[in-house]
């Protein structure tokens, strides 16, 4: 499509910012389908609501909603709140949205990555995903901003980056053949570097056993140049012990682009309670979609926040970690607000967190 | 809904600005229902994408598509045109979209009247219109602008306003019992007055034949506060002889909210050929839809155009009285381009023009 730019945003000056750094506001989806989300998504629409009142203490938010779930998303949101009418499979904006880029004019574009439902027909959660696939550059259209469409399939939740050169990713999403079987390591660390102009690129090794194949955004992620909050457990009986063990003990090796070693924090993680017969029931099993059945693990990171401005939204368990976690939280950002969002097993449900379903877009203006 | 703004527009200091006011930009929606677009929409769709780069000359357009044809809106329209998507029923903005308002401190919002497709089941074009009555607050909710929800059933292009305390309309549209059936003339002043800040309503009573049942945007518009351009011809055998002889006898008689009479200057019509066997071939004709059979008459108002910053965008029907309107329209709008569209036939076929499909956004600070 002639849509898309036909440069790269490293050619044309353009990084993509820490999500730490200024936002012009946050992107979400709605939830809607029965297949991923329980009892005709009701709960979680619920808690999605609630995650985006919570983002928007601090920061404009736009939730974007199917036509089928308009009216009910613009029923259940208050008034300051944005919701436009958009088509979508399901409701992961960090991983279909765009990811951002920034110049140093404070000028703003998009990067589309082609998306295929964390795997495609080897492994993806479910069939189509064309919609999907088309929300970046919906998303980009509204903005106004320019859309950089990139040879690589990828999803926001793969990627970490500190705005200063580094990004860590996983070897399970990238280098999997269910996304990418052409590309090399070369090859993907030279895109990442064409589109969000990064010097370096770190790979954890781990299981990646979870259903996105182990996206980065469910282990560890900066909290500024230099230093990582890492999801951290020392029961032997959890589910990411070896994981979070393997992770810091890889970053304590790495140093990032500008030559600096890892200072890590470690964020407790909350071992769940499996999910339960009553909440695979409120689950539509259909074909074509990942199961989700009784026994399955339920994600238990904090981890998967969303940084706003001012402010970090966190999910709660409710669990005795929730207050540990909110504390390591304040530690790690003193002038930030945090806010714990209950209802973060109903998110987890479906299989991500509050930073699944988000997507900042920094501060600046859009550039077509 | 909450969503809804509980003051009016005229409490809160907002009032609708003349057309000819400065624009943020205009928004338009991409043709697509066979039942009204002859050969699957695709002349229609080239017409609607030559009138959007016109306008995009002066002021930046937005193209709204449904799901369906959203890619296809895309790929054929320049990357300076923002798509977005948004569905619909059909593709008349100027009736379904928003009445922008704005107040003295350069802020906007906007009103989203009742929709019911041009008299609904009594006389109304097509079946259902659900999707057309949501398209006003979903414009305004990308805009990030206020809605106030109307009690009125109306259509944009059944009003227009000099931007100064008055408005002109017709009997046969606001009136009607396909409209309004439950309100007096004294309270639709009202409703206009609360919710565009008009002092002065000035109706016109003509035959309203055509099938919006008379808009005013086929027949008259304000150059500017006191001065009317009116559709006009002396040949007895035009279709709108007998309506703009009348009008103008109305006019000459009227005064504005000023005070002021009117200047009226009269825009050529251009009689042109009643829809072909061919034309009429080309569109489906369904239950529910008013059908376009050979012989039915064709629009040929040079009014119907949308002013844009700096710009007149006027339909050309490749007949010789296409440049006698340019002229007309130069002479009154001296400093703005006068821009002719080819292919103003095409969107005559589908009930309308330039102004029909086409709804300026005025300038200023959207407002929640």
């Amino acid at each position: 499509m002639s849509y898309y730019l036909e440069s790269t945003p490293r050619t044309d000056g353009y990084r993509m910012p820490g999500e730490f750094e200024t936002h012009a506001g946050c992107w979400v989806l709605f939830p809607e389908r029965p297949d991923t989300w329980r009892d005709g998504a009701i709960p979680a629409q619920r808690v999605f609501v609630d995650v985006a009142k919570a983002i928007a203490q601090f920061e404009p938010v736009t939730v974007c909603a199917n036509t089928s779930v308009y009216e009910i998303a613009r029923a259940m949101l208050p008034r300051h709140i944005r919701v436009i009418e958009l088509s979508y499979n399901d409701s992961w904006m960090r991983d279909n949205g765009p990811s951002f880029v920034v110049n140093s004019e404070n000028q703003v574009r998009g990067v589309d990555w082609n998306f295929n439902a964390w795997g495609g027909l080897d492994g993806g959660l479910y069939f189509p995903w064309d919609k999907d696939n088309l929300v970046a550059s919906k998303v980009l259209g509204i903005v106004g901003a320019g859309a950089y469409k990139s040879p690589l399939t990828n999803e926001g939740g793969a990627i970490h980056v500190d705005g200063d050169g580094t990004l860590i990713t996983t070897k399970s999403v990238l280098t999997n053949p269910n996304r990418n079987p052409d590309l090399s390591i070369g090859k993907i660390e030279q895109i990442l570097s064409d589109y969000l102009a990064v010097d370096k690129v770190i790979w954890l090794e781990l299981e990646g056993d979870d259903e996105t194949d182990g996206h980065i955004d469910g282990v560890c992620c900066f909290v500024r140049p230099s230093v990582v909050l890492l999801s951290w457990t020392d029961n032997q009986d959890s589910n990411i012990y070896e994981e979070c063990h393997e992770a810091y003990d890889q970053l304590m090796l790495q140093k990032d682009a500008k030559g600096r070693s890892f200072e890590i924090i470690k964020l407790p993680y909350a071992d769940l309670q499996p999910m339960t017969k009553a909440e695979s029931d409120g689950v539509h099993q259909v074909d074509m979609t990942l199961p989700r059945l009784e026994g399955m693990p339920v994600f238990g990171g904090y981890i998967n926040f969303y940084i706003a401005n001012g402010g970090i939204v966190v999910p709660n368990f409710g669990v005795e970690t929730d207050n540990e976690a909110m504390q390591v939280l304040q530690e790690a950002f003193p002038n930030r607000k945090i806010v714990g969002v209950s209802g973060g097993r109903e998110i987890s449900l479906g299989g991500g967190n509050i930073h699944c379903i988000t997507q900042q877009q920094p501060v600046g203006i859009p550039m077509l």
